[in-house]
This record gives structure tokens, C-alpha cells and sequence, in this order.
């Protein structure tokens, strides 16, 4: 384990929404090893508060770095949106990538209107996040937030499909897509780790000329470029990669829900439960 | 303050759903001073595991009794159906109330079919609160209960009334209301916290024949009950009672979310953040 490619990749979340980062990653990176950590005993960070949520993700952040990960992902769209700067300073030169950046890259590159509009939880729209960033690239256009903190517990609940979503979709993004203004918006980022598996309703809702940007496969494109350009990229099979599931509460719920996110299941002693 | 009558009730919560009992229990008590505690910063219990609720439930406690209340209100489905019994040993002699016992009591007084549906958290649900607690008082009856965590969220968004709520309210009910063998039913307990400011669209959706048991309600009138029997109910007025308003996170939030349950404004500047 002293070669830093041989290290694991570590990734965290406030749960189990992260988990839909981590099953890109290992689709996008099938050689590399996994680390994640879901910090159910505190979840949601969506509704805490910027001090909350940076003390949290430091010290989520910690247990990954002590087990010697080459590289961190921020797998909450919150704690990417408030801590990020912290981290990076306090584990500098770790490498740290956060699930913001990545979507509001290829939106920028995606939107050919100029008008992008994202939907997340109330903390991450009330940060601005997404906002910021994509201002930062491309400032001369608009974009709408719209929190959707519904959507998690539907998704939580498994209930990703049917009318009853796409109405409860439709309630929430219903007035961006019938404005006369907000017509020409050609992009709409998905942005909490809990939606893409709400990817396929929000289309039959948004229709088939918005693009949706899902921000966990985005980071996974990033994470690998990150990975080559600092030469930690495994290319190599050598066995299938690992990951070992770490959460800081229930791990029966952790391992039932996760199936939900990660598309295949957990068992619950596959889980570790850890204080931090 | 040393004359305990002139001490102030406690109540505490994960976070806003509580406010639905200290609203009836003012309306029940309105010369009581109250302290009302919300642990804002680490909602929601019902997805918490046994051992963390009680940890968080002890030190909300402990916060109320080191202010010198003269009963504890659990006004949390999920922590009175998990903490009670260490609370009431840590904290005797305390009269300490939570929020199940009196919605079972009532329910068992109301159902004369003998058959009980109970609509909590996944936590509560699978605690079986409600069923212990009828099955000591009428164990002929059948307890059937019900998990709707999008309840929850619902709530919390205000999103109360209209045909997509009665659509979530009717999937989680309907396999109960139109399966042949649980059509005698005739009493549907609230126990959550949060319910009952769904209570008219759960009523819309099971119709007229069924009782609806509201924790909130049935714990203010146990509360009035035993600070009668210990002599320390104020009976008369001094002016209105008064609440102080504590959170263990984001005061915007709480005062924003919270006349949702308590059915008039709080401003951010009366709740005072504290840490537990």
C-alpha cells in the first residue's frame, strides 16, 4: 500500500444519495478500490446549517484520510457547496473533488440557450452553489434554482416512477417550464445525489429537448481525468475493484436503501458501523 | 421560581414536528410557561438507529431539566417510543410524558371494532410502539401500522392539502382501507408528530367513519391530567404563558418551518441556538 495508486479512492455523503456517485465512479473506474462513508447519524445535510455541515464533512472527511485514500470525493451536493474550500485547505495536497464543479462544467458546456436552471435541496439553492460556479465559466448566463427537498424522500422511498411523481415533479418544476420566460432553458442540472434515479420521471416531465445534467457521472469523468493527470489512474484489471461501506448509523437501513442508489444490494454486514 | 407550580413544562423534539403538540398543549394549558427544545441538528430520529435516539434524547432532556422544568414532554413519536424508560430513570422523580401512551390510551377508548391502524415513522413502525402499548391495554385488539415517511416531508414543505397529498395520502392507505378483512377499522392513530397538520387530507381520503386519534391533542389532556394529580397545574392567569424556543441548528429554518405546526410565526431572533 505504498505505491498511492494501489490506495483507495474515498468517497463521503450525509447517507446513502452518495452511493449514486459512487456507482458511477465504479462504472467510469472499474480497477479502483472504494472507500464510502454515509453519515446517516446526521443526515440530511440539506437542512443544517454552513457551520453543521463544515464540521461534519471535516470530520467525515478525516476517517477516509486516515485510511489513506489517494484521492476525496465529496459526494453531497451541500457539503460541496459549503465545505469544500475548508477541506481542501485542511488535507492539503490531497486531491478533493466535489460533485458542484463537474455539473456546472458540462452544463456550461452543454446549454446552447444560456439558460440553465438546477434543482436541489433548499440548503444547496440557499448557498447559491451552482450559481456561483456556473457564473465563474460562463457569466453571462442565467440560471434558476429551484429546491426540490421532496424528491429526497421520494427517492428514499424507492417511489421513482408513476403519475403521483411526475406530479409531484411537475408541481415543483411546473412553474419554470410554463413561465413565457424560461422557455428557452435547454439545460437542467440534477442537482442532489438523490435524483438521478428520479432521472427517468423528470424526463417524461421536463420532455425530450432539456438536456439533464446528472452531477454523479459528471464527477466520475472528472475524478478519472483527475486521477490520469496525477498519474493514479489503475488501467490495469487486477481483479475486480473493492469497496467497503462505512456509516455512522442503522446499518440494516443503510444496506436496504442502498440497493435504491446503487443499483445492486448491500448486506447489512457489510457495513461498518464508525463514530467520528 | 423555587415554588415548582411556577416552573415552566418542557417539551423537546427532533425538530419542528413537536410544535404540533406544544400548540395543543397551549391551547390546553394557557397559563403554563413552556421551553420547547427542537435538536434541529441532527433530525430526523425516525430513520435513527435505537442507540443514537436515546443518546440524543438524554441530552435534550438534560438541557430542559438543568432549566428546571417541572414535567418533560417527549413530543417525539420515535424518542418516546425508544427513550422513555431511560429518561424516566435518569431523570426521577421527574413526571416525564411522552407521546405515546396517550394516543394508545385514546384509541383503545374510541375503537369499538377492535381494529387499530397506526401511521408513523419507519423508526416508530418498527419499534411496534403503538402495538405494545394497545396490546397492555386491549390485547384483543388488532394493530395494524402503517410507515408513510413522505408524510414527513410533506409537512415540512407546507404542502398540506390538494389532490397530489391525497394521492400520496391514498397510496400508503389504500391497500389498508380496501383490503375485505381490515374494513372494520375504525380508528387511525396519528403517530407522528407531524401529522396532524395533514389530518384534513387523511380525513378527505378514509372517509367519515373512521376516528382519527391526533398525538398532539390526546398528550396535552394526559399533561393536564398529571400536573393536576401532582398539584402543579396553574390554574389561573398571570398574564399569558409564556415559550422560550431552543434549536440545536439553523434558527432561519426553524422559525420559517415552524408556523407550519404551531400555526402562528416565531421570528428567528427568539430562537436561541444551542449545543448539546
Amino acid at each position: 500500500m505504498n505505491d498511492p495508486i494501489e490506495q483507495p479512492i474515498g468517497v463521503f455523503d450525509s447517507g446513502v444519495g452518495g452511493l449514486t456517485v459512487l456507482k458511477a465512479l465504479r462504472e467510469k473506474l472499474p480497477f479502483e478500490d472504494f472507500l464510502y462513508l454515509g453519515d446517516t447519524a446526521r443526515l440530511p445535510y440539506g437542512t443544517k446549517s454552513a457551520h453543521s455541515v463544515t464540521r461534519y464533512a471535516l470530520q467525515a472527511a478525516k476517517l477516509l484520510v486516515d485510511r489513506r485514500v489517494k484521492i476525496l470525493i465529496v459526494a453531497c451536493n451541500t457539503a460541496s457547496a459549503i465545505a469544500l474550500p475548508s477541506l481542501l485547505e485542511l488535507f492539503h495536497p490531497l486531491p478533493i473533488i466535489g460533485v458542484i464543479a463537474p455539473g456546472a462544467d458540462v452544463a456550461c458546456q452543454t446549454s446552447v440557450s444560456g439558460k440553465i436552471a438546477v434543482i436541489a435541496t433548499e440548503s444547496t439553492v440557499r448557498q447559491g452553489a451552482y450559481h456561483k460556479a456556473i457564473s465563474c465559466i460562463r457569466p453571462e448566463v442565467s440560471v434558476v434554482s429551484i429546491a426540490c427537498p421532496l424528491f429526497v424522500a421520494l427517492a428514499e422511498e424507492g417511489w421513482i416512477g408513476g403519475p403521483l411523481v411526475e406530479g409531484i415533479i411537475a408541481h415543483y418544476l411546473d412553474p419554470l417550464l410554463k413561465s413565457p420566460s424560461a422557455q428557452k432553458i435547454d439545460c437542467l442540472v440534477l442537482g442532489c445525489t438523490h435524483f438521478p434515479v428520479l432521472a427517468s420521471s423528470i424526463r417524461n416531465v421536463v420532455g425530450p429537448d432539456i438536456a439533464l445534467v446528472d452531477s454523479a457521472r459528471t464527477t466520475a469523468t472528472a475524478v478519472k481525468h483527475e486521477l490520469r493527470i496525477r498519474k493514479l489512474l489503475r488501467e490495469t484489471q487486477r481483479g475486480d475493484g473493492k469497496v467497503r461501506f462505512f456509516a455512522t448509523d442503522g446499518a440494516d437501513r443503510f444496506a436496504r436503501v442502498s440497493e435504491i442508489f446503487l443499483g445492486k444490494p448491500i448486506l447489512e454486514s457489510d457495513v461498518e458501523i464508525v463514530d467520528l
